[in-house]
């Protein structure tokens, strides 16, 4: 490695520059490269077991005497299963298609010039993330099979673990004969490297953040270069006249309380006037699952289990098992509640009268509307892309899932039989 | 128009919220209306002739008593034809297929989910320019065309004529029943309400700088918000020895000299050792057009009418009459020179051997790469998408020519009938 003066922006640099160099020469390997390495990893995590978990007790252990929370502890842990499912991670993302050299389009204009557009890698890309050791390997494994180099960072807690399996992924990019700058860990924890990361702008193509509020929020403010990320998932289902109640009450319950606490999870349902009779049938079965329920004062007046909800029920991603419910008048004001207190993840509507549905559809600016399905679909597995980096909520090149596709670019190709311009 | 405390930052704000609503209520509005405002506009911008010229007429003694050069004192001149020009081209625009609610991909999960990527408006786009005014008006229409909302900050020598044309498109909007605030200026030429507007990121979703270099330089620099630009345009030919020369010397002449100006002319040509017993016949054909050539020790042994060219030389984009050649030995060292000294805008092949063409087309990372043609097809008119807002080399979501379709955005679609995940 060549010398540098130790500075944050320095070290970046250095990081950033080997990535590039390594990026260059992996867009010109075969895919079978890339998942060779892939495969090789996986070998190399089962293998190195031992030297993980141990590393895994070291974080364990040192998080466990700071104190550090039981939900916390528990992203942090690993055991033979999880780590079995880190290496069978890497081996499902060997097994996805190409996502680099896709034709994306092709035409022949009047002059004979064939164009093409050609989907190539983004370049380098920055992950920041939090304790989740098996993040090292996910994100690494999508960065490397769309044909980008990846700095990673993550957490302070999981640092042992994070380096543990890091090395497992430099053996199996050696053992493939690909560049280890492909895959490089910021070297140390100063929080001043992160920052010099998010403003590295000619090192860095996009940064990914990986975690909670806290962690996207500082990213988004502090990066001088493109981030896939969403803040919050503040969804909304609106329960429309026209749906059919069995189906509305099970979709409901399922975008609330599968799993409360993931970014797709339902927070504010908008129910139609004309609904409210129906409420009762929902509380009943959110009652089952242990939801708690919020209304405004005419869902409150249909049943008195529900509490008053404020303003800032509104406003809230709770991630938790409370759904609040606001009585609506028409699916514009429906579409017009999403517009003011969503975050343009995943609003929904459940309805049967087309007009209405098409309607709805078309007028919320969401990265995901849904129709008659659970608003817990917001997921890349979900949408068939295999696997996902995660759920952006910005407008450009990246948003929804982030699968395999969005890690990749396009150049175009232009082929001529010695055409000139005229 | 609301009140603000005259701040720049303030301002900007209040552009950036009206421009938000307004792109909101656009987006609900059909195709014909975007377009009879856009043929509304034309219709305005004819009518309004000696308004419009008037206005130019002022800018233009002003401009002339400052003493500004003769180039820039041409790229702010109007009279009627290129009035009409302006005008022509809002209705070009008008006619062109409407980007948005395009359905780019539909598929259906086994568990019958039909999922579907359709082209919505990005939102706000911000566009800075210099002095040509005809910017006001393309911009303006290739914003609307795709459903956006845009403010426009154009130079100051044009201010009196980018207000009238302002005016016009202005009652073009009015004419189609649409928001005045789809298309607002920058009140005033204050510099720091340019630097609001770069920073605006919660109200502008992308920049587009139409200009020189150091205007792109600026906006890149400064820019808290996405930006679809391009710096320089250092592009590069490379003539393989398996080329017609006929055809090399009649592409690598209507690359460099058919407009030397613009960004997709050709700067440096890499010239295969095979290739150079050729070379005195382009040069033969270059000294016809005007075209001075700066060649490396072997290029100028070849022919002593090419001067000795510097280091400089390969970083240069010469936007002139001037050539520089450099001899290489392989497509190796062809496709390492264009990674050293390449802007990443568009580099190209002469040859025709299937092997050396495909391997430079796939190793080459610039956003057009191109066969056997003149790099001045760099161009969104040449690629066919009717107009252009700019060429980028930026990596993410626009690359190349922006048309229409990089002024667009998706969201997904998510049409079930009761799904709920397990």
């Amino acid at each position: 490695m060549a010398m540098n003066d130790g500075k944050p922006v320095s070290v970046i640099a250095e990081l950033g520059r080997a990535a590039r160099r390594a990026a260059g020469r992996l867009a010109q390997c075969p895919a079978a490269d890339r998942n060779r390495a892939l495969t090789g990893a996986a070998e190399a995590v089962r293998s190195s077991a031992e030297q993980i978990l141990e590393a895994n007790a070291t974080d364990f252990e040192r998080a466990r005497k700071r104190g550090i929370s039981g939900a916390m502890l528990d992203r942090l842990v690993l055991d033979k299963a999880r780590l079995e499912g880190i290496a069978a991670g890497l081996e499902t993302v060997a097994d996805l298609p190409d996502p680099v050299g896709r034709e994306l389009a092709r035409w022949r204009q009047p002059n004979g010039l064939e164009i093409s557009r050609v989907a190539v890698p983004i370049g380098v890309i920055g992950v920041v993330y939090e304790s989740r050791p098996n993040v090292t390997a996910d994100a690494a494994a999508l960065c490397l099979k769309a044909g980008n180099a990846v700095i990673l960072r993550g957490g302070s807690e999981a640092v042992e673990s994070n380096r543990a399996i890091h090395a497992a992924i430099v053996s199996g990019l050696g053992a493939a004969g690909l560049d280890p700058a492909i895959v490089q860990m910021v070297p140390d924890q100063d929080r001043e490297l992160v920052g010099a990361l998010l403003a590295a702008h000619e090192h860095v193509d996009v940064i990914v953040p990986r975690g909670g509020r806290s962690l996207v929020e500082r990213v988004q403010r502090d990066a001088r270069v493109p981030v896939f990320a969403h803040l919050d998932g503040n969804n909304h289902l609106y329960w429309h006249g026209s749906a059919d109640p069995a189906m509305a009450v099970e979709v409901i319950a399922n975008a609330k309380m599968r799993r409360p606490g993931i970014c797709g999870a339902l927070e504010t349902l908008l129910i139609d006037r004309s609904c409210l009779e129906r409420l009762p049938r929902l509380v009943d079965e959110l009652a089952v699952l242990g939801c708690e329920v919020r209304g405004d004062a005419e869902a409150c007046n249909c049943d008195d289990r529900i509490r008053t909800a404020a303003e800032a029920d509104w406003q809230t991603e709770y991630l938790d098992a409370i759904l609040a419910v606001r009585c609506v008048d028409s699916p514009d004001a429906a579409v017009a509640h999403i517009a003011r207190y969503g975050s343009g993840h995943t609003d929904g509507i459940l309805a049967s009268d087309p007009a209405v549905v098409e309607s709805f559809l078309d007028r919320v600016d969401s990265a995901i509307v849904v129709h008659n399905a659970s608003t817990q679909f917001a997921d890349g597995g979900e949408f068939g892309f295999g696997a996902e980096i995660g759920i952006a909520t910005g407008r450009l090149h990246a948003r929804g899932p982030v699968g395999l596709e969005q890690l990749t670019t396009f150049k175009y190709v232009v082929r001529g039989s010695g055409q000139t311009r005229p």
